[in-house]
């Protein structure tokens, strides 16, 4: 096909004609599509449906170490779980705390507890003038949720094919005391899909912070969200890796089992250094008379250990790499060769990242809406929801049926070809 | 039995001797009993395992209002839990927010949100000078955690037999703009099983607090726990008698089936007027991506509605009557008449409050602790965990089986007299 770059300006008036034309086509059937949404589909979920067996009234309800799950008692999970979530991690049970549903509510508290109690003796930084996180984009808007919630100031950081732009992240954590975090999605991150390279976590674990309080915020919530069974991505274990540098306490690794089990009753996890955790277990006392036990025995009975989940995986895979596959297709053979926009085929995780031409994301996903198709709004993968170029649009394959993604596919390329014509008319 | 106090030095001299020599016969026996707990026992747990059966690989996963609870989505609460959890509280389900497993949890929240974003817009109490707290005492030794963790300055307030002395609460919370907040348990009160009266409750609502960021913190822990069929507790409503009030935003309620279903598995939930909700929703969206839909699912399909709840609470007081029942017969043969301590015959909730004379619950506790009996700590139901006049112990007679029961209430009186005859040699 031949680039829109290179077309005169009767071209592009021409396309956009036939551009118009295709739009009206869409927007007469009325449809209402949906390709924002990060979440698991009914048949995804249906795959889970047997753990709703393992524990049932005739079952024992005591953890390995004999806690009855049913009672209060065991802040820190029970035995079995935490192995279970330290093998998703690749740590030692030791350095594990299961929690409740929800790995966010973990990342939320533990910002929350260092606004209100500092990092392990550091000063409280609600009384600290200024708090900067650092956030490499496009990312998680959930993440910039939380520290934007907080007051806390954040800082955009470029991703690059391996990861945050390194360089960045290490001047402004050895240079600037007011920097006391990053957030960081290590594998298949939102939106890009990217695995961070060995070189990168090495550089992470080998940061020299100006900041004692400073910690790496790794969430690892696609640790074994694979598409392909052949072509998976691995990365260094940060924990054993910031020991390995010297620097133990600088990192807090999260995970959970929202997307391997149930995003609406699942179990999640934190793991960091001892000494983060005999901190943060002072605050679990006085917080919680205890998460969900029986839900953590289930899950563990259930999947058994990490074969189970891999098995599992490998179903959900099953019925999420056509979804993407098709997107994939329909991006490519649409919009390959027009120099109009670029994105990552992922193995692995929830999202294609598209970025259009500049100044183009809000039009295309506006004009998506009108066409009866809902897109992830333009800007949300960056703090304070502002891309500073207006191109990053997130798409989200999982959700809709095969029919339904298939359509709204099609209609976003008519939305990226028709906004970026109108763009390059703007300069001719 | 002739009164300690009418005891001549020689006579009480004697009656330590055989109280001594009757301690020591327990000593020998070496036994490891518990009143500490204020857990279900087995057998209460027991009552519930039907409920593990409701949900199984073939049960619908919808809410009533087709929400998929195994997906993300719904962060307040599917409605029928909402309607379940305020069936328990007596209010209207437009003022509940349903969330995961814990109640203490929730009030933690309520208190760490207000000290970093405030309440309903004012100012967040970690930027002021002095936040006070009134605790009526004795009281719930993890409410008084959760204030003396954020740096929160405790003021005891003494319990009447109709609830908090209101005159003293009046007078603080009208005349000091720094006191933000009161901890109540107003039904069947942890430890002493004592009921707000209706006036109580009234003046509660007709509060008139200098600080505009005031709140009750209403902790409902004991809603439906009686232990009588036929003499049961009620209190008003406060969330209504509030509005009534024209103090509509005044009062947080908290309750929790911790202690209906499973305290390792269940569902809490919070009660406000809208204009707390709406602020306190701000957080929900940023703090959780939700929470556990399924459990909540199980429950209300397990329950059904408040008759459920009332029947399987029926079968729990007659599993822990006889225990209440039995700790007081103990208490009533060996020490009444004797003018050294007191206690009340509660009609609900999970403790029996006993009162000794004035420096002697730290003896008496030691005292059970060398013959076998593990008591909660004195001091534990006061705030810093300071009993001022070092005589409240709160026995928690559900966790321990009959027999282990019996034995740890005989040793108890014995420490009890052992500890008076010591104080009051003293001074003889």
């Amino acid at each position: 096909m031949q680039s829109y770059q290179e077309m005169t300006k009767e071209e592009l008036c021409k396309e956009k004609e036939s551009l118009e034309a295709a739009y009206k086509e869409w927007q007469k059937r009325g449809l209402s599509l949906n390709m924002a949404r990060g979440k698991p589909s009914e048949e995804q979920l249906d795959l889970t449906m047997p753990m709703m067996d393992v524990l049932n009234s005739s079952a024992d309800l005591h953890s390995e170490d004999g806690t009855d799950c049913r009672n209060y008692g065991g802040m820190d999970g029970i035995p079995e779980a935490k192995r279970f979530m330290a093998g998703m991690m690749g740590v030692n049970p030791e350095n594990v705390l299961v929690y409740g549903n929800a790995s966010l509510n973990i990342m939320y508290d533990t910002v929350s507890r260092s606004m209100t109690h500092g990092v392990m003796g550091s000063t409280p930084w609600c009384k600290l003038d200024k708090v900067k996180f650092l956030c490499p984009v496009p990312g998680y808007d959930r993440h910039f949720k939380v520290t934007e919630f907080f007051g806390i100031e954040m800082i955009n950081i470029p991703m690059t094919a391996e990861g945050p732009d390194m360089d960045l992240v290490e001047q402004y954590v050895s240079e600037d005391a007011a920097v006391k975090g990053i957030w960081c999605v290590p594998k298949y991150s939102n939106p890009q899909g990217i695995s961070y390279s060995d070189e990168v976590v090495k550089r992470f674990a080998a940061l020299k912070p100006a900041a004692e309080d400073f910690r790496i915020f790794w969430d690892n919530a696609y640790v074994v969200h694979h598409l392909y069974e052949d072509d998976q991505d691995e990365i260094l274990d940060i924990l054993s890796e910031c020991e390995k540098a010297g620097n133990p306490d600088m990192v807090y690794e999260f995970c959970s089992t929202s997307k391997i089990s149930f995003a609406g009753g699942g179990v999640a996890a934190l793991a960091a250094s001892k000494a983060n955790l005999e901190f943060i277990k002072k605050q679990f006392t006085v917080q919680t008379i205890g998460y969900d036990k029986v839900n953590q025995l289930r899950h563990v009975r259930y999947f058994k250990d990490m074969d189970g989940v891999k098995k599992q995986m490998m179903k959900q895979a099953a019925i999420m790499r056509p979804k993407f596959e098709m997107v994939e297709k329909v991006l490519s053979e649409e919009l390959g060769g027009l120099e109009i926009g670029s994105w990552i085929n992922p193995k692995g995780g929830y999202f294609i990242c598209f970025e259009s031409l500049e100044g183009c994301a809000k039009s295309i996903v506006a004009k998506a809406k009108e066409a009866g198709v809902t897109l992830t709004g333009a800007g949300a993968p960056f703090p304070y929801g502002k891309d500073p170029k207006d191109s990053v649009i997130r798409i989200a394959p999982s959700f809709p049926t095969m029919e339904d993604l298939k359509m709204a596919a099609e209609i976003f390329v008519v939305c990226v070809k028709l906004a970026s014509v109108e763009k390059l008319l703007e300069t001719k």
